[in-house]
């Protein structure tokens, strides 16, 4: 929204506003941090963000070791306040895990999670984990068709190369960032080694090794990193053997037991592949839950019949799109690598129309509405329960409620937000409500239900104020009302339900 | 195979051959078996194959009540051996289950499961199921583009007429055939009432339902009818009812709830929903497997990983392609109903690329092997181990191998059969091996693995007799073979696996 170049970076958290430094120069901070940890290892993690800041955190509270753990961004006004929070006491990530705040005071209790913006941390590195962002741009969020989507991986080789400038030549690189398959063997090994020759250092004892992360923000956040299982490969045996005894200290491998697969293409392609079978399925029930629509049939009710075989229990409901960082990208990922890393002449059509069919989700929840609302929206007053992507969790990358909100601003309706887990919307630049008892006391045209939160579901004092609102138009996008608040609704409002057909 | 017109039926089981009824005169044998079972309420399961036949013993073998059990078939060459060979003490269903012969003893025991091909039956009975095929037919094995495949809907609709036409008139017909969705409404229930109406009788009193089965032949047959979860719907509530009432004295509710849907649209398209979800499921791998192989990645050893994760628990393994008489045709028939009994103008497009890309596995596992196979394969020695769709079940509907098995015939190769389950392979016409010592004493260029046998896998007598053969290649098209068996085989042999490139 910014067009300004910013001076600044802004702690959402606090509010607090840091002045960006203008040179890379903390090398006194780092010597400083480490000289409170002689003899320990040094890891370092690359990247501050959802994943890296949390791993971070688990690291300086690894099982079986003790860890001097450096967190590194870059200065910029998105990601410098991370740094300064982190050394300030104020951790960067907001979540329901109680674990976080824990881990955190024990971290700083130990003075043992430092963070900083000076590639110099490199040279102290016995590990550096690379959880950086590698991102998809799509030129329209009509499509993936071929032409449709690129992958740029110029700010993931900078990134790389900044740690071959500056590290030991037998450090421990892992990959944790979803990269498209074969991208450790293919770009961040050689660039390792090309920049180790060119400082005349050897490239025999450098160790690569990827092993993914399957970080899940809410109340279990630490967990789905340290108690969860964990899949591995190294670049050479050497490398895989370096990761596993990293890993180990870190992990509860007691009892989610490590798997290490042949190679690290194997590892980077179990990623994007696990994310696109679930991007599919959902991708799979938007037909589905259209025909049910058509038939008068309530899929969830079907779908909940299906579930009941074990075969079965991963099917899908379906909803108003698809969000987060994950499931909207990662299939492109893999399709732009067997192109372009291994030279195939076919893509991954499937897994591509899987993304571009979730894609369109929000626009085709806009149009079931309008089909179906009396009149124009021009003016209507809109409430929107729920921003955030995912249940119970405060995380708006990549919503599905953006494609949705889009649509209703364009046509002018008056819109009114709420989520118990937002309080500020980054990517629409707006705030959004907590107080849903504050915000049922006034009336509404239209009231849509576009996250499905727990409270929205089976809540009865909500079912009573939306009954109370005069004569208004509620639509569910996800399927959180029962049978019983749709009679109970339908005998005063008009009720719609994605993927319902009037019964 | 066959061109002239058969006045026989021959029961594969016991070769005997039936002269065909040249009229349907079988009241006799009706009444004299229903004054064996005076008081007790009749059911008529329509249809004898896969599905009826084993109902029809479920029904007899009936947990709270005792019904006599009539079964109905066509007296043609294909069925009429059936109606035949129940009656005479054969049953007509190979199966590994042993609850099939112990349920049939029991069956002939209390003389309540009787046969017959005379419609003269549907006026005796209280309730009549449905199990009848209905079939899709594919113009061609490459495709379901929208032209390419056609719904007949001819002899379902003369079926239920048949009933309509001799039934009482508070009968229940209790759909079990996986049909299009739409179909209990808008065709059953519509065709009885007309024939009763015709017949001058009342309408009021019929009841129409839908509840359809999971049969899984194999080692499970009977359970998966009578212990296992069943949907169910009422074309109405006395109708819900019923259907409720009849499955509740038959299937094992107690410990596997029924679960009622809304209507029967619901029931029949969560049928096809399940079924189109796991053949989707498969299509998805397929282009994840060509991408394994071109990037060296095993993908049984990627997929095995993800697998651990209890949301990805049903993701599938790659292999020859899909086979059986549900996952090939139920994601078209659903699609056809979206648009021809529902009037939509947007097809199951997924669902629909999802059997077209099932439908092309066995030509790319051949095309597969001809980039690997070195020279042409003209009067080479093939071994084929598996002939069955299914693993350790001796089922070949509209199985895989026999798309391959083309292939390798069109190409002039000397093909021998092997499958410990399969005596005769109907759909070709030809016999099958089972004494696989005997057949690995003889040398073959190509051995392939077309089915998951447990007979093939662990198997350190075979591992033992395939590395002994003298020069061969080896095809594992399912992935049995360990990564140790490649290794070993792979000293002497040429391996090669689908969806495992080179490592």
């Amino acid at each position: 929204m910014e067009t300004t170049i910013q001076k600044t970076s802004r702690s959402p958290i606090t509010q607090k506003e840091y002045p960006l430094p203008k040179q890379a120069d903390d090398q006194a901070g780092i010597d400083q941090f480490l000289s409170l940890h002689p003899g320990k290892k040094v890891v370092v993690v690359q990247g501050l963000g959802f994943v890296g800041s949390v791993m971070g955190l688990v690291v300086a509270n690894a099982l079986t070791e003790e860890y001097a753990v450096i967190g590194i961004d870059l200065p910029t006004p998105a990601s410098y306040w991370k740094i300064c929070s982190i050394n300030e006491g104020v951790f960067p990530v907001l979540a329901s895990d109680p674990k976080i705040s824990l881990y955190y005071e024990n971290a700083r209790k130990k003075q043992n999670y430092y963070a900083t913006y000076d590639s110099y941390v490199y040279s102290k590195a016995d590990v550096i984990v690379v959880d950086i962002n590698l991102d998809v741009k799509k030129q329209s969020s009509e499509g993936t068709e071929p032409e449709d989507y690129s992958v740029d991986l110029t700010p993931f080789k900078k990134a790389i190369e900044s740690i071959g400038t500056n590290c030991k030549p037998d450090v421990l690189v892992l990959v944790e960032t979803t990269v498209p398959p074969g991208t450790s063997e293919k770009i961040v090994k050689p660039i390792l080694e090309e920049c180790l020759l060119k400082r005349g250092l050897s490239k025999d004892e450098l160790k690569v090794g990827h092993s993914y992360e399957r970080v899940m923000p809410g109340p279990k956040y630490i967990d789905s990193i340290q108690n969860f299982y964990r899949v591995f490969a190294g670049t050479d045996e050497t490398s895989a053997l370096a990761v596993e005894t990293f890993l180990k200290t870190v992990i509860r491998t007691d009892e989610y037991p490590l798997t290490r697969l042949g190679n690290t293409n194997a590892t980077e392609m179990a990623k994007v592949l696990e994310n696109s079978f679930r991007a599919m399925n959902i991708a799979f029930m938007v037909e589905w839950s259209r025909f049910a629509e058509e038939a008068g049939v309530d899929i969830y009710e079907v779908v909940n019949a299906i579930r009941l075989r074990p075969t079965h229990k991963n099917i899908m409901l379906p909803g108003l799109g698809v969000g987060g960082y994950c499931l909207t990208k990662d299939p492109l990922l893999a399709s732009w690598a067997k192109m372009n890393l291994f030279g195939s002449t076919e893509r991954l059509h499937q897994s591509e129309k899987g993304v571009q069919i979730n894609d369109k989700m929000p626009l085709y929840a806009f149009e079931f509405l309008q089909s179906q609302y009396p009149g124009p929206l021009v003016g209507k007053k809109v409430l929107l329960l729920g921003v955030s992507y995912l249940n119970d969790v405060g995380d708006t990358r990549y919503t599905p409620v953006e494609g949705f909100y889009d649509q209703l601003e364009i046509e002018g309706a008056a819109i009114v937000l709420h989520d118990p887990h937002v309080l500020y919307w980054e990517e629409k630049d707006v705030w959004v409500n907590q107080d849903l008892d504050k915000l049922l006391e006034q009336e509404y045209d239209l009231i849509a239900i576009t996250t499905g939160h727990k409270e929205y579901r089976n809540n009865p004092d909500l079912l009573d104020k939306l009954f109370q609102q005069s004569a208004s138009f509620i639509y569910d996008t996800i399927g959180v009302l029962t049978n019983e608040e749709i009679r109970l609704l339908s005998s005063k409002h008009t009720v719609k339900v994605i993927g319902r057909g009037d019964l």
